[in-house]
């Protein structure tokens, strides 16, 4: 008996955690690195040691830097690239996608200009049916993941037969997937989180306590739902795993880069300077401008996303930004 | 000008940091102390050196051990005991409450026997109407408080006109109050993630990371919300500061006296041990079996509830218990 084939196209630190997963499910996996450096390293080393230093990676992953190799005869095409050049890259592998395999986001951002979520992006570029894409989201970092420590997740697709099958594919001990049908809700718990995630960085970079830090992150979920009903999601996401449990997990962990780079922005760095410190992409740096931009396209209000909007990108004072959104709380609940 | 009197029962941490918020509001506020040397250290050095060490009270704040002259005259009388000694201070503090004052809980608990609300058994206890109870609770870390930090706090109370009585007895630059007519769901959400604050614990201390964390608190608000609705609250009020808010700010912080607690329980301690460690209550600990008995008699499923009650009082081994919990998320969301 042999289970379907999976690539992950994209090695960063939740790509390579996540073929980890595949193959502890037991499903033979491979990894395109975009440098072949990172590749030659995870075939090498069985480590990805850029972006998940000093965890071994299964026999079951095979890496390379050619993506015509990786995807030729894949079931299941994980797409975990950056959000914004997500367009760019796929545009190239259209032409070795297998017929019917299904696509199965990771990326959690809204593309820049277009305001579309990943899964739209897919279905644009790619000319796939919608049902043929998935999203997997939930408390999930990928270091914790890669340490085996116990996670649950959501698959979100609107073809049942392929949300059963991606959560066969990825259940392991550690690893639980839950199906849903929500593909919206739980694209767009992902892609605020990051935003909500840069606001709780910036109110610890400025020694505001934990009362402060949950009614951020209540409020934040708030506005994602409101964005998410206008968009046609079910508001019970994000009480789920892929919205609330993302959200608190990121919003918790010093490991999200996202809250580090919310830290830098609260000492008073500027985004180049923050850019610098860091040296990664902090996804909600660049899609609190496309959430500012949908919410406002469909009438909703997103003080907190419009406020980490004018930190990040008009040099607003992150103290001015955090005064702003406590004033507003004399609205009703 | 004068606003009204008001009297805060009990000066623990939170009844002490409360007060603290009335007289920066501009209320006459007195504390009853149930120890004399408690009151004294209050009238004499501004300060409650046991329960909120090294932050000054306001001088608008005076203390007492005698009850009688502390209920004189109040038109608020704010309730802030242990919750299982409510009913046994109440019965003997009826005979001094003004007629038209309003009572205030900033209990979180539910009692042990008859599993009744902290509201249910002051109306119980007093005779008064259930119109002029009201419950103060959102993500309200006290020290943090004490300390200015800015926070939201929900006031919940069936009478419209109470409820803003006490939003502008308390309204300060630091603490903003929403105000509420759900009673039933802000004292469940700050009950019960008492409960959900120990499972944190016990995780935080088997070095589960956050993601596991994140799990447990959407698992926990969920079952939070089942009850809730099952005893007649509106299911929106836990995803709002009464209920998401209270239990984040609660489960993130190392302040929080039940996630210290259940760290105790985790690192394998037994109940006697961790209560011998803390030298305080939490109350989870007790509520966990009123809650698990409510849920029963109401058909509600609580697992967590469930696994934090035999861990408790049960000697389950937190391992066991966690194990349990992971293994039950193969249902669907």
């Amino acid at each position: 008996m042999s289970g379907p084939t999976a690539v992950v196209l994209g090695a960063g630190s939740w790509g390579t955690a996540f073929a980890k997963v595949l193959a502890d499910a037991g499903t033979d996996v491979r990894i395109w690195a975009r440098r072949e450096q990172v590749a030659a390293a995870i075939n090498d080393t069985r480590t990805n040691p850029d972006y998940l230093p000093g965890r071994r990676l299964p026999d079951r992953i095979t890496a390379t830097s050619d993506a015509a190799k990786a995807i030729d005869g894949a079931e299941i095409v994980v797409l975990a690239v950056p959000s914004q050049t997500l367009r760019r890259n796929l545009a190239e592998w259209v032409p070795y996608l297998a017929p019917d395999s299904t696509l199965v986001s990771l990326m959690k951002g809204i593309e820049l200009g277009t305001l579309k979520r990943m899964s739209e992006v897919i279905v644009e570029v790619t000319g796939v049916a919608t049902d043929r894409v998935a999203v997997v989201s939930g408390p999930n970092l990928a270091a914790e993941i890669a340490d085996e420590q116990p996670a649950a997740t959501v698959v979100a697709c609107t073809d049942t037969d392929r949300a059963t099958l991606i959560q066969a594919a990825i259940s392991t001990p550690y690893f639980r997937p839950y199906t849903n049908d929500d593909v919206i809700g739980a694209e767009l718990g992902g892609a605020v989180k990051n935003v909500i995630a840069l606001a709780c960085g910036i109110a610890t970079a400025m020694n505001l306590g934990d009362n402060t830090k949950a009614t951020l992150i209540t409020r934040g979920l708030a506005e994602t739902s409101r964005l998410g009903v206008a968009l046609g999601a079910d508001p019970l996401t994000f009480a789920g795993l892929a919205g609330m449990g993302d959200l608190v997990a990121t919003c918790s962990s010093p490991l999200s880069r996202n809250r580090t780079f919310g830290e830098h922005l609260g000492r008073g760095e500027t985004l180049e300077e923050a850019q610098a410190a860091t040296k990664q992409t902090a996804e909600g740096v660049k899609s609190c401008l496309s959430i500012r931009d949908l919410a406002r396209r469909h009438d909703v209000e997103m003080p907190i996303t419009e406020q980490v909007e004018r930190v990040c990108h008009e040099g607003l004072s992150p103290r001015v930004a955090m005064a702003a959104l406590m004033a507003r709380s004399t609205k009703p609940e």
